[in-house]
C-alpha cells in the first residue's frame, strides 16, 4: 500500500489525481491539501466526488509522516517554496509546477519572470517524461512532471531529431489547447462568452513551455535546436493539439517513419503511432499520446500530429505513471480506463 | 437598382448572401433557386427569415431576363455546369465554388478529382480577391469569389512575399476552421457529437485550396512559392484562424512590418492591422480581414496571424464586396455592420 | 439627429448599444462612459470596434449637456444612484437595470437585497415592453428596460392570460440562458472549463425576474397570478429559451390560439408567432421575440416556447426599440438586420 | 468470468458498453457485431479502443453458442427482431432499445408508429430500473433497460409519488439532452453547425418516452398520473438535466423531503440526493443519478432537478448495472470511476 498526499488539490490537475488516485486499490490518500479550502469537503467543492471521496481539504503543512509519495499540483512560483520543506520527510516527490523542469535558475528567471528560490534542486530533479527518462525516474526522489504542451512536442520530436531526420532549425510547433490548461481560474479572458466560438494565440515567441521543449530536445538531437512555438486557446475543455512542421532531410517514406516511432517507442505503453489523422476525442480521459505522421511533397516537410489529454498525459496521468514507476509498478497502473 | 439572382441559396453561404443582400435598399433579390428546396418558402429552410424575406426556392432555370449578377453559391463540380449557362444572358456573375478559381484545368482536375468542363471560361475568370485585384474585378464579368483558406492566407503574406522580406519557400500555414465552412451538410463527421470537445487535422498536405494559395502567392512573389498547408477542424461554428510562419530575409522590427502592411493595404478597408493578436470574435459577422505580427527571435520567422469570418470575407461578404466592386459603388455598401 | 450618451458601456449590454447605435446615421454617440476604463480607446477593449467607433471611454459625469437620450447599462444597485443625478439635464432616460422595474421599493428590497434610494423615480417609471406599453413609453421620461427572463415570459404570457384561457396559478416558466446574460464576469462559476459540457439551474424559486414577471403578468391578467420560475445556464454565448406550461382552461385548438396571438401581436413587428417549433438560432442578433404553440392533451396544458436574444430583445435591442418609440421613429428603425 | 456479446456495438451506447465491459477483469467479450462494419476492426470506427479493444465487428448471427449475456444496443423496431432469436440460446438479454420497454403493443404502436412483432415478450420483459425493480431483474432473462429520459424522471418522481407528497396530475417535466442521446447519426439537424449555440425543443406531448415515464409512475402511484413532458436538445456531448414541477399535496419541509429520499434510496448506490442544486458535470462519464429538491413557495410547487449521463446511468452504465445484478454481482461492479 502507497500512502499518498496532494498538495495542492484544489485545481483541475489536483482534481485529476484525486480522481485516478481513490480509485485505486493499493494506494491510499493521506492528506489533500489546499490553502483556499482548507476545512471544507472534498465533495463540496467537487461534487462529482459525493460519496467516492470521504476527505476534506487540509492546510499545508510540512510534517507528512508516513507519506510515502507526495504530488504538488501547486501554481508554479509557489511549488518552489513548498517542495524544499517537503524532502526531509518524504521519500517520492512529484512536482507538477515548472518550477523544476527547466535546466538553470538564469533560463527560469527569464520566463518565469521571478527568481528562483531552490537552484540545488532545480539541478538534481529529474524531467519525468517517462518515454526517454525512465531509468532516471525508477531512481528519482524529486520527479519534475512534465508541462503539457512539451509532453507532446517532445514525443513527436524526439524519434526523428535523435536519428538526424529532420533539421534541427526553425521547427514550427503549432499547439491547441482546452481552456483547462490554463487552470482552475476567474478570468475575464477565460470567461465563456469570450472563450466560446473563438480562438486566439498568445505568448507567441515567449511562452515558458517553449525552454523546456527546447532543453530537452537538444539534449535527444545532441546540438542546438530552434523553434517556433505558438499557443493557442482554443473552446474546449481537455486535449492539447499539436501539428509540428519540419524540413526532411533524408529520404524516406511515410512508412518508414512509422516503422522508425514504432520501434523507437516499442516499450513506452503510452504512445500509439497512428496510421489515420489524430485527433483529441481518442486520448480524452486517458494518458495516451497519439502520433501522426504526413509528408508533405510541396514543401519537403515532415508533418506530425500530437495528441494528449492536457489533464491526463500533460499532468496528472503523466504524474501517475511517474509514480509507478518509481514504486516498481507496471507503467499502465490504474491508468488502463 | 440591382437586380439579383443567388443560384443554389440553400447552403450557408447562400443563406448569408440573403442576409446581407435581403438588407439592402439597392439590390432587388429576383430570384433564388435550390433545386432540393424548389417550392418551398425560404423561411421555412431558414426561419430566421420569417417576416424579411418573402420568396420561394425556385427550380434553376437558365433564363436570368432582367438580371443583372448572378451569385452561384453551389458545391465545386456543380458549379461549372451551371455558370456558362448564365453567361449569355446575365452580365455579372460571381461565383463562389473553387470552380474557377485555379490557373489551368489540369492543376484542377489534380485536386477536385474530376474533369474540369469549362476550361476556356476558367482562363477568362477573375480572382476576386479586392486587396489584390481591384481593377481586374471592376470590369470583369467572371469573378471567381476565393476559397475561405487562401483569402486569409493571401492577405497575409502577400506583402512580405511581394518585398522579398520572407523566403518563399516552406511557409508553413496552420489554419483552424469553423464547421461552417464544410457547408450544409449531413456527414457523421460534422455531427455535433464527433466535432464538440474535438480538434482534428485533415487533408494534409493535398486539400484544394493549397494550390490556389500556391497559384496566387506566386503571382505576388514573382517566382516558385512552397507551402505547407494543414487545414484543421475546431468547434466553432464561424470563423478561420490562420497561423503563418515563414523565414525572415531581412532585418526588421515588427514597426517596421506594421508599417509596411498598413502602406500596403491603406486602400482596403476591410484589412485591419492589429497591435493585439487578433481573435475570431472580433471579425465575427463581419467583413474584416483581422491580421497581427509577431517576430519570433528564437527561430528567426515571422509569425503572421489571419483571422476572417468564413462566410463573411471567406465567402458571402467578399462576394457582395465584388459586386460593390463590379457596379462602381464603395466597397463597403451592405457591409458595415 | 438624435445624441446619445451610453453610462456604463464596458459590458455586453453596453458594447451591443455601440454596435447598434454606431451603425445608426441618424443618432451620434455623444459620449460613452465606463469608469474602469475610463481614458481607454473603445476599440482597445473591444477590437471588433476597431475602425467603426473612434471613441474613449470617459468617467462618468453628471455633466450631459446636449444629450437628447441616456442609456444606463449599469449593474443593478448603481444605477438607482446615477439615474437621479441624470433626470436634470437629459431628457430621456432608458435604464437597462433591474433598479425601476419592480412595483415597490418593498419588493426590490426583497430580492434585490439592498435599499433602493429613489423610490420616488421606481414610482415614475414606465415598463419599457413596447408590445403592452407603447403609449406610455411615447411619453416617458424614464424607461425600465425589461429584464431578459421576464421578455421573454411576459410576451409568452401575456395574450392567454389577458383572456382567461389559461389558470394564472402554477405556471411553470422554465428558462435557458446563455452566459452573456451574467454579464462580463470574472467568476469561477462562468469560466469556460466549468459552463461547458454542463447544465445548471440556479436562485431556484428565488430570482429577481420571478416578481417582475408576476407584477406585470397580474397587471395583465387582473389578478393574482403565481408562478414557478427556474433559470438554467447552458453553454450557450446568447440566448434565452423559454418553456412554459398553463393549465387550459377552455376549450380551444392550437389553429384558434394561434390565430389569437397573431392578433394580439398584429401591431407589434418583433412578435412572430410560428408554426413549427421556435430555436435560438432563429432569433440570433435579431430583436425578435419568437413564439411556438402546443397543446399537450396528456395533461390538457398549454405548452408556450418564447425565444429571444437576451443581449438584443432582452437588453439593448428593447432599449433601442424603446429610444425609436420614445423620439416618434419607427419601431424597426436600425433593428432590422 | 462472464462470456457477453454486444449486438449492434457501432453506436454510443454500444461503444460505451465496449468502454465498461473491456476494463473488467471478470467479463470477456465474446463478439460485437455492427452489420454496417462488419470485418472492420474496433478500432478504425472508434480509435480511442486502440491497444485495448482488439476484436472485428461481425455481422449478426443466430449462434452465440457459450454466450452468457447479449446486450441488445439496436435502434428501437430492429431490437424486436433480433431479441425473439436470442432467446433459445443465451441466458440473459438485456435490450437497450425501446421495444420491450411499453405495457403494451397498442401503446408500442400508437408512439412507435409501427406495429410490434414480438408482444409476448414485451409481456416478460422486465424493466430495468435496479432502483425500483431489483428483485424482478435478478430473476430476469429478458431486462428492457429503460430510457434515458425516464431513468431521471422516474428516479426523481417515484419517492414522492409512492407516498401521496405530490399531485398525480398535471407533473411538468421539463428535460435538456445532450446530442448523443439521439445516437451516431448524419442528420443535418445534429451537425455542429445547427446545433451549438443553439436550444430547441421538439416532439412536445408526442416523445416515445412519454408513455415509458407514465406507466412505471402509475405502477408507483397505483393510480393514474398526468404528465407533461418536453425535451430539449442542448449543445453538450453527453448528459440529462431534467427540471421538475409537482403540486406539493402535504405540508413539507425541504429537510422531511430529503430525509425520505435518502431513506428511499438507501440501497441505490446510484442515486445521490444532493444539498445543493446538482449540474451535469457531476454525473459526467459516471453511473450516478443526482437529485436536488426545492420547494417553491410562490406556486406551493416542489422543483425536482435529477441529472444523469445520458450514455452510462441512460444506456450502458445502467444495462452493466442490470448484468451485474442478473449475476449475483455487487451492482457497482466495474462502474466506480
Amino acid at each position: 500500500m502507497i500512502s499518498a498526499a496532494i498538495i495542492g488539490a484544489s485545481g483541475y490537475s489536483g482534481a485529476e489525481l484525486l480522481r485516478l488516485l481513490s480509485a485505486r486499490n493499493d494506494v491510499r490518500l493521506k492528506k489533500v491539501t489546499a490553502h483556499t479550502f482548507a476545512g471544507k469537503k472534498v465533495e463540496e467543492l467537487y461534487p462529482v466526488f459525493s460519496g467516492r471521496v470521504e476527505m476534506e481539504f487540509e492546510a499545508f503543512s510540512d510534517r507528512l509522516e508516513g507519506v510515502d509519495v507526495a504530488f504538488v499540483a501547486l501554481p508554479s512560483g509557489e511549488a518552489m517554496n513548498i517542495v524544499p520543506q517537503l524532502v526531509p520527510s518524504v521519500e517520492h516527490i512529484i512536482d507538477l509546477s515548472g518550477d523544476f523542469r527547466l535546466p538553470s535558475a538564469t533560463v527560469y528567471e527569464k520566463y518565469y519572470q521571478h527568481q528562483h528560490v531552490s537552484p540545488s534542486l532545480l539541478q538534481t530533479a529529474v524531467y519525468g517524461l517517462p518515454e526517454l527518462f525512465f531509468d532516471a525516474i525508477r531512481q528519482a526522489r524529486l520527479v519534475a512532471n512534465p508541462g503539457c504542451y512539451p509532453t507532446a512536442a517532445i514525443i513527436a520530436l524526439a524519434p526523428v531529431l535523435k536519428k538526424g531526420i529532420i533539421g534541427s532549425r526553425g521547427i514550427v510547433i503549432d499547439s491547441l489547447s482546452g481552456v483547462s490548461g490554463a487552470g482552475r481560474s476567474s478570468s475575464v479572458d477565460l470567461s465563456f462568452a469570450e472563450v466560446n466560438e473563438n480562438v486566439r494565440a498568445y505568448k507567441i515567441g515567449r511562452h515558458q513551455h517553449a525552454p523546456e521543449m527546447q532543453s530537452v530536445l537538444e539534449g535527444q538531437s545532441g546540438g542546438p535546436v530552434s523553434i517556433s512555438f505558438v499557443p493557442h486557446l482554443v473552446p474546449i475543455t481537455r486535449g492539447i493539439y499539436t501539428t509540428i512542421h519540419a524540413d526532411l532531410k533524408v529520404e524516406a517514406t511515410e512508412s518508414d517513419l512509422i516503422e522508425l516511432y514504432e520501434s523507437f517507442y516499442q516499450h513506452a505503453p503510452f504512445v500509439r503511432i497512428k496510421r489515420q489523422i489524430p485527433q483529441i476525442r481518442d486520448v480524452l480521459y486517458t494518458n495516451y499520446c497519439d502520433i501522426g505522421l504526413t509528408i508533405d511533397h510541396h514543401s519537403n516537410q515532415l508533418v506530425i500530429i500530437s495528441v494528449i489529454d492536457n489533464l491526463m498525459k500533460g499532468a496528472a496521468g503523466q504524474a501517475v505513471q511517474n509514480m509507478n514507476i518509481m514504486f516498481g509498478l507496471p507503467q499502465e497502473t490504474g491508468l488502463q480506463i
